[in-house]
């Protein structure tokens, strides 16, 4: 398990979108050398320390977080912020869901409703679905495009190619303003297979507790497999740089994504130059003052 | 006065800002032709022709109208508002006034406040101070920055030119995607002269009802006219682009700078293809087999 420990994140990141193509990434990568519980047992280590780093990113207050975690139906987006997000002060931590956007948020542009959610200095803040949603299902459905009334867009056909490199071009000016005023941005795209998908939704079919989590409409999505895979694999080509990279990660086992995804995270903070402020000499004399003060009472 | 009325507003106007000098450009051009009364009642006319075209842009949806008003204490921000925009229905406008930031607005970028207020589709949002104090009595008091909490910048010698040149290209890119989005910028400086505020100052410190308009530190920053000065030319400089113009404009003359912007505000908006929405045919019969069921009552 030691080995394990030291794994090759790297090869999950994409920080040059312009070679990027999905089929060279796999749903499924479980180790031999590892399983559930021992994968279990190094997320639990992860969490711990990504309860200490968020300590000091919270004390340290110079940096924010913003977290993307993007997928298909039932790939694990709530199960993974979840399992790691549980050991981390809520105080510090915003959790933002993003759902069909509201008459007055349609009435602003795309990105409005994602500013106003974005994570303060010392914040970790999480994005389940995100600005992505507007390359992504918009794309599989144009039709929706047609609700933000754009000026020049009467009719779907209207949607040509450069209204998405447009996009993708407003996405990265986006991120790049919020890099440069001190956002670390991850975006995380858990790859799940079509098969495991199927599985997971009979599941939630036959299991009781879990009907809730699923809607026909989910299977109604589900028929534009393609069309999806081919929107984030154009999404990840066009919005992966250097300063807000994209992880891929193979979610067929929902332990190792976890897992990977608890690693990229503490990884990525400790490569910040957090600090608990140190105080200066003049408030040192001042706090000694006031311990003699309360020692006198 | 008919002459007056054809003023060329693109004199005004700077679409490219490289090779912008602010000695260019004059704080008083009052007109031999025109005089305080005959301008009052141009400005009348362009108020009335505001107001209708508001209610088109309303009813049209599709656009939103970002108007930024920057200028030195005196210039007349406030009064310009009161002026132009008094005849407009104020479900459609919304005034923000930017003051000092708070604590939770320091926590964001420093684009995020003015986000949160930008105006939707079919509304005007006038931003008097804007995004642009990021890069004006910041750039006067530097010390101001510190207050960020930038991971970089450990104290004043910290920031550099090119820390203003990456304030100026991410201010681009945040009006960039605005405008791309169908959000109309137009920014307007107030040029005024330092003679003209001494003795916009002196009538505020002698007329009672203005003394709530003075304070003393009102003083204190004239002190630094010219950093202001250098602020706002390179401001306008690096950030006058095609789609999100900047105009100066004479500022001596009250009510000649308020015709002036007046009469841009309603060029602007009606180069925009603003409509009544048309119904279809079948929402046509719908209305005429309601209007029957109503007769028939």
């Amino acid at each position: 398990m030691g080995k394990m420990d030291k794994i090759d994140i790297d090869k999950y990141k994409i920080t040059d979108g312009s070679k990027f193509s999905l089929a060279d990434y796999s749903t499924n990568e479980k180790k031999k050398s590892l399983d559930k519980e021992g994968g279990a047992a190094l997320l639990q280590n992860d969490i711990e320390e990504l309860a200490a780093l968020q300590d000091v990113l919270y004390a340290d207050n110079r940096h924010a977080v913003l977290i993307v975690i993007q997928a298909m139906d039932a790939a694990g987006k709530d199960g993974t912020i979840k399992h790691i997000m549980s050991g981390v002060n809520p105080a510090g931590v915003t959790v933002t869901s993003f759902k069909s956007p509201t008459a007055n948020e349609l009435d602003h542009d795309f990105f409005w409703r994602h500013y106003i959610a974005l994570p303060g200095k010392g914040e970790i803040g999480i994005f389940n679905r995100s600005h992505y949603e507007n390359v992504l299902i918009t794309k599989v459905h144009p039709e929706f495009i047609l609700n933000e009334k754009h000026s020049k867009i009467k009719n779907v056909k209207d949607i040509d190619k450069s209204f998405w490199q447009d996009r993708y071009k407003e996405i990265c000016r986006f991120e790049k303003n919020l890099v440069e005023n001190d956002t670390t941005i991850l975006k995380f795209f858990l790859h799940v297979s079509k098969d495991e998908q199927k599985k997971r939704f009979l599941d939630r079919i036959d299991d009781p507790k879990k009907n809730w989590k699923f809607s026909t409409a989910d299977l109604k999505e589900r028929a534009f497999w393609d069309d999806y895979q081919s929107a984030y694999e154009d999404a990840i080509k066009n919005t992966s740089t250097k300063s807000a990279p994209w992880f891929v990660i193979p979610a067929d086992e929902k332990w190792y994504s976890r897992y990977l995804i608890g690693k990229i995270i503490c990884s990525e903070l400790k490569k910040l130059d957090l600090e608990y402020p140190v105080i200066s000499d003049t408030e040192r004399k001042a706090l000694i003052t006031a311990k003699e003060a309360l020692l006198k009472e």
